[in-house]
C-alpha cells in the first residue's frame, strides 16, 4: 500500500492535536492501519486490534475546518459529509499519527494518545473516583478541613472536592461568620441554583413558615426539593448561630441505606426502585410534583440518586396491593435510615460550612427550642455535575503537568 | 355496625378539610364503608368500589396533629404509627365525610371530594393539557401574543403559558427593547436558571467566543446545554437588535421529529432511544459531560425529552457495529429536523421575546454577516416544571372559583 505518511505534506511533521483540550500521554503506537468497509482497522503495538468507524473518525478530526479553532466545537456538521464517505488509504506517519485519506480527497491525522484512549469501553480520563459508603462509624472520621486554608491552597481544595464526592459530605471549619460566606465559597464550584426559597435561604424558625424547615420542629432525615424533577445536587449549610437548646444535625448515607435494603429486604428494595412515588409540595401559590421511584439506579445497577421525603409525598394512586407493598418499603427505608448505627449526628459550630450531596446524603435535625437561643443556618445549592467537572479538571491538570514534565511522549 | 358518625363529636358537623390547598368539588357520595384487612372498603354512589390502605388513609388525614396547620406538610411521620395499626370502625357522617376509627383510639375524617379524586389511576387534577406536535405548517400559525397585554391580563398570560406547553413555543411581540426585560418577564414563571454563561446571556458575535453561539456562524438545529444532566427546560430569547444580514431563527419540534422517525425508520428511532451518546463540552477550564440516549421516553413510551447536539458530542466508545448504527440514526435524525417541511424559520423583530421548551423544540439560526449590522439577543432559562406548576395553578384557581360559585357541593 502507498503510505500517505510519505506524501511529503508539511502537516505530517507535527503531532496531530487532540480534538479537545485534554492531554493524552502516548503509551502505545499504531503498528498497522488498513481501510475496511465503513472504517479503518488499526493494530496497536500491545496487540489491541480496533475498528474505527468512518464517520466517527471523520467528525473527530482536529483540523480547523472540522473543529472551530477557538471553541474546539465541531464546525463541520455530520450532514456535510457524503453518506458514502469512504476511507481510501490509511497509514502511520513518522510521528506516529494515524493518517487517513478520504474518498473526498481530504486527509486527516489522529494523535495516537487520543486514539488509544478512545479505544476501550471505559474512558479512564473521565471516570470519577469510587464512592465510599458509610454508616455511623464515620462519626469519628467526618471529613473536616480548615476552611480558610482550603480557600487558599489548591491541593487542599482538591481534597475537599474529593471528599464531597467520595463520602458525599465534608465540613469546612473556622470560616468567618459573615452572611455572604454562603454565596462566595460554594460559588467556587459553580453557579448557585436558585429555587423558590431564593438563591440563598435562611434556616431559622419563622412564624409564617412555608416549609417545616422554617419551624423549630425536628426534621426527620430527608433530601431537599424532592418535588423537582432534578433535585439539587450539592447542598451547603453555613452555621452563623447555634445557641438554641437542641437542633443537632443528623446525617445518613442514602446509598449505604439503599445497599443495606438490597441485602436485607431485596423485595422491598426492588419496590423502592420501581414503584413511583408522587413527591409534591403543599403550597398556596404553586403546585410542584414529580413522580418517580424513591431509589434510582443507573444502567449498571448502581445507585444514582435517592429521593427521601417523609413529609412531602402526595397520596399515591395505585392498586391496593401495590400500595401495601410501597408502605412496607417506605417504613423499612425510613427505619433503616433512622437507625442509630446507620446515621451520625453532629452539632454545627458557628463558622462551620457543611456541604453534602443532596441526591445521596440524607439530612435532618433534632427539634430545638427557639426560646432558648438563636439558631441560624444559611444555605444554598450547587449542582453535583459542577463538582464532577471540577474533579475531572483536577485529573486533567495532573495529566497535562505530567505530559509537560515528560516531554510529551512516554 | 356502630356508625361513628353518630358519636356526637362536634367535629362531625364540619366537612373535613382536604390535606392540601387544592379544591375538590363533591360529585359523588360514599354509600358504604367497611373495615377490611389493612384498610377500608368504600362503595361510592356511582357503583365504584375502592379499597384504601390503612397507612395511606392515616397519613393523609388533615387534622392538625397529622398535617402542620401552616405548611400543610405532614407533621405526623409514618414511623410514628404502630406497624399493626388497624381500622376498627368505618362509616359516613351526616356531611358525607368518610369516618375512620383507628386501633389507637383516634378518629379521622375524609373530605369525599378529595377521596373520590384520589380513587382513580389518573389524577385529573394534575394532568397537563396534551401537547400538539407540529411541522412547517405552523409557520402561518405561530403562537404570537401582544407582550404588554400578556403582562397585564391574567387570562392572556394563561393562554401564553398554555402555548408554551402545548406547542412548546410562543412569541411575545412589542415588548420594550430594554436589556432587563429578559430578567423580568420569564421570572414571572419561576426563578431563572444560572449556567456557566451567566444568569442571562448575550448572543452576539464575539472575538473570544467560548461557544459557536457567540460567532456569526450558522447554527444547525440543536438544544442548549445538552452536556448537563438536566437540560434547561424553557429558553427565552429577547431580540434587542437585528440589523445584520442573515441570522433568521430556525425552529423544529423535536417531539414531532421523534414520532416521524418512529414511523419511518423504527430501527433508527429505537437506536436513538437506547444507545447512549456522550454530550460533552470542549472547554479549557471545565469538563462537563453527560451520557444518555438522544431521545428519552417516559414510562408510557411518550417522548419526554430530546437532546440534540450536532456539535457538542464527544467521541462515543462503542462496538463498531453499534457505532455504525448510531451514525445512521444520527444522520437520519439531523436530516429529518433539517427538512424544510419539518421546520419553520422566522426573523425575530426587536422587542420580540421568543420562548420555547428547550427539551423539546430544536432551535438554530442561519449564518449572519456581523459586518452588515448588529444582531443582539439576550437569553435566559427557566425550568419546565415552573411552567407545569403554573398550569396546574390556573386549573386549581378555576376549580376553587367554581366551587365557591356553586356553594361547595355539586
Amino acid at each position: 500500500m502507498h503510505d500517505p505518511a510519505n506524501s511529503g505534506d508539511q502537516a505530517s511533521l507535527t503531532l496531530a492535536e487532540p480534538p479537545d483540550f485534554d492531554s493524552y500521554p502516548i503509551h502505545h503506537a499504531v503498528k498497522d492501519a488498513t481501510p475496511i468497509a465503513e472504517g479503518v482497522r488499526v493494530l496497536w503495538d500491545d496487540g489491541l486490534e480496533c475498528r474505527y468507524h468512518v464517520f466517527w473518525l471523520r467528525e473527530n478530526a482536529s483540523d480547523r475546518e472540522t473543529m472551530h479553532p477557538v471553541t474546539r466545537e465541531q464546525a463541520l456538521q455530520l450532514l456535510d459529509l457524503p453518506v458514502d464517505l469512504e476511507v481510501v488509504e490509511a497509514g502511520i506517519d513518522r510521528l506516529g499519527n494515524l493518517v487517513v485519506r478520504w474518498s473526498t480527497g481530504d486527509e486527516s491525522r489522529y494523535h495516537p494518545g487520543w486514539l488509544y484512549a478512545h479505544s476501550h469501553g471505559t474512558l479512564e480520563h473521565f471516570t470519577l473516583p469510587s464512592r465510599v459508603f458509610w454508616d455511623a462509624s464515620l462519626q469519628e472520621d467526618l471529613p473536616r478541613f480548615h476552611g480558610p486554608t482550603v480557600l487558599q491552597d489548591e491541593g487542599l481544595f482538591g481534597r475537599w472536592t474529593q471528599a464531597l464526592h467520595v463520602h458525599g459530605l465534608a465540613i469546612l471549619e473556622g470560616l468567618p461568620r459573615f452572611p455572604d460566606v454562603i454565596e462566595d465559597v460554594p460559588a467556587r464550584l459553580g453557579p448557585l441554583r436558585t429555587s423558590n426559597f431564593g438563591r440563598v435561604f435562611d434556616v431559622r424558625s419563622r412564624p409564617d413558615a412555608d416549609s417545616n424547615a422554617y419551624t423549630d420542629m425536628a426534621l426527620p432525615l430527608h433530601s431537599d426539593l424532592t418535588t423537582r424533577e432534578y433535585q439539587p445536587g450539592l447542598q451547603f449549610l453555613h452555621c452563623l448561630e447555634n445557641e438554641a437548646k437542641g437542633g443537632d444535625s443528623l446525617l445518613a448515607d442514602g446509598f449505604y441505606i439503599a445497599r443495606y435494603l438490597s441485602e436485607t429486604t431485596p423485595e422491598l428494595f426492588d419496590a423502592l426502585t420501581k414503584i413511583p412515588v408522587c413527591f409534591a409540595n403543599k403550597a398556596r401559590e404553586t403546585d410542584h410534583r414529580w413522580e418517580t421511584p424513591m431509589i434510582r439506579l443507573d444502567e449498571a445497577g448502581e445507585c444514582e440518586e435517592v429521593r427521601w421525603s417523609p413529609w412531602l409525598r402526595a397520596p399515591v394512586v395505585l392498586p391496593f396491593e401495590e400500595t401495601a407493598l410501597l408502605y412496607r418499603a417506605l417504613r423499612a427505608a425510613f427505619a433503616a435510615a433512622d437507625a442509630p448505627h446507620h446515621r451520625i449526628n453532629t452539632r454545627l459550630q458557628p463558622g462551620d460550612l457543611l456541604g453534602f450531596d443532596n441526591r445521596r446524603i440524607l439530612h435532618g435535625r433534632m427539634g430545638f427550642d427557639a426560646s432558648t437561643g438563636a439558631r441560624w443556618l444559611r444555605g444554598c445549592y450547587v449542582e453535583r455535575e459542577e463538582l464532577d467537572s471540577r474533579l475531572r479538571m483536577i485529573e486533567r491538570t495532573k495529566r497535562t503537568q505530567q505530559e509537560l514534565a515528560s516531554g510529551g511522549v512516554d
